[in-house]
């Protein structure tokens, strides 16, 4: 089997864990995971924390992926309306295995389109916004992460490590996903239904 | 209060989540933290996995700084060999209300000296290379981390988002650490004895 062409988007305002969890947990596996980050410009992206990252290629010349992570973050309310980013996400969505996002990236997912008829998840804490982009999607409210064909969607921030670790299990088998659980010592929660947060707010207002 | 700078320091082949799990924590709480990201050069530096880094500063016009995160990674193999790298970790300890590491970044404080006399833990994969760099230290087999002092050693890669929560709890307060967690729908692991992953790996060497 060859290396799967792992793909994460960038842009200004991302959400540093959503998307490094689960680089780190593909990152891992040398021999099954190539990863390319990818961004508008060949440039440098800050993160809605502060520290920025310098992408390998703009999104004209990034070649075929097979995942392409997109995580959330501040930058995804600007985003929406930046038609090169959400018009990158509908061109390079046929070549996809699988296409998934993280926290409130599935904001940007659903406005290019690619939630219509679909069922998704998004963070907690700020559910409303990436609802209100979806319109034809079914949102599920309590849910660590939700598969509908070959899109998966994450809940909040460190929800992407759950859904990363599932989807290696998937690929490549549920012993090496333990293996990257184990050696990154991180308490791998393998049920997608598992969502203790789902609780604490109620449509993006914390009761806590 | 006035805000607290966090360094986070950068070197090639620096493992992603080690820091930016912690950096997630902190940077959410832009009132209370300021993120700063150093490296040897204000240059990019890449990590273990491949994503590119942009730093902020370089070692030598670094801000004075509060807290001070080293990461781990297969980088540090070599850079406990650079005496620059080193020689920063020891000339900025005196100013520090904090100094931590995680996973195998607890190697280059060893041999900066600074573990020297104290107790430390490290990550349970790769346990026995940090020991090595650190004869004078009391090395903690099972523990999620260590404190000694103004010194915080995390184990393994995740195990520093539980660490970088208990810093938020003691320097800012628990309410505001669990609003973190739950905000980033993280499943914090309050208790630094909590260690399932010690009783996988019997000094560095996988059991299962």
């Amino acid at each position: 089997m060859a290396k799967r062409r792992v793909g994460a988007l960038f842009f200004d305002g991302f959400e540093l864990l959503d998307i490094f969890g689960p680089l780190e947990m593909f990152g891992v596996l040398t021999e099954h995971f190539e990863i390319v980050t990818i961004g508008e410009r060949q440039s440098t992206f800050a993160s809605a924390q502060g520290p920025r990252i310098a992408v390998d290629r703009a999104f004209g010349d990034c070649e075929k992926l097979d995942l392409l992570l997109v995580p959330g973050g501040i930058g995804t309310r600007r985003e929406v309306d930046n038609p090169r980013l959400i018009g990158f996400l509908a061109a390079r969505y046929p070549e996809l295995e699988y296409l998934a996002s993280i926290c409130t990236g599935a904001g940007l997912l659903a406005r290019a389109g690619l939630l219509d008829g679909r069922r998704a998840t998004t963070n907690k804490a700020a559910f409303d916004w990436p609802v209100s982009q979806g319109p034809k999607t079914t949102w599920v409210h309590e849910a660590r992460w939700v598969e509908d064909g070959n899109i998966v969607t994450a809940s909040g921030v460190a929800a992407g490590i759950d859904m990363a670790l599932a989807l290696i299990a998937k690929l490549v088998g549920e012993k090496v996903a333990l293996r990257v659980a184990n050696g990154t010592e991180y308490d791998w929660h393998r049920d997608a239904s598992w969502d203790p947060f789902a609780q604490l707010y109620k449509r993006g207002r914390a009761l806590v």
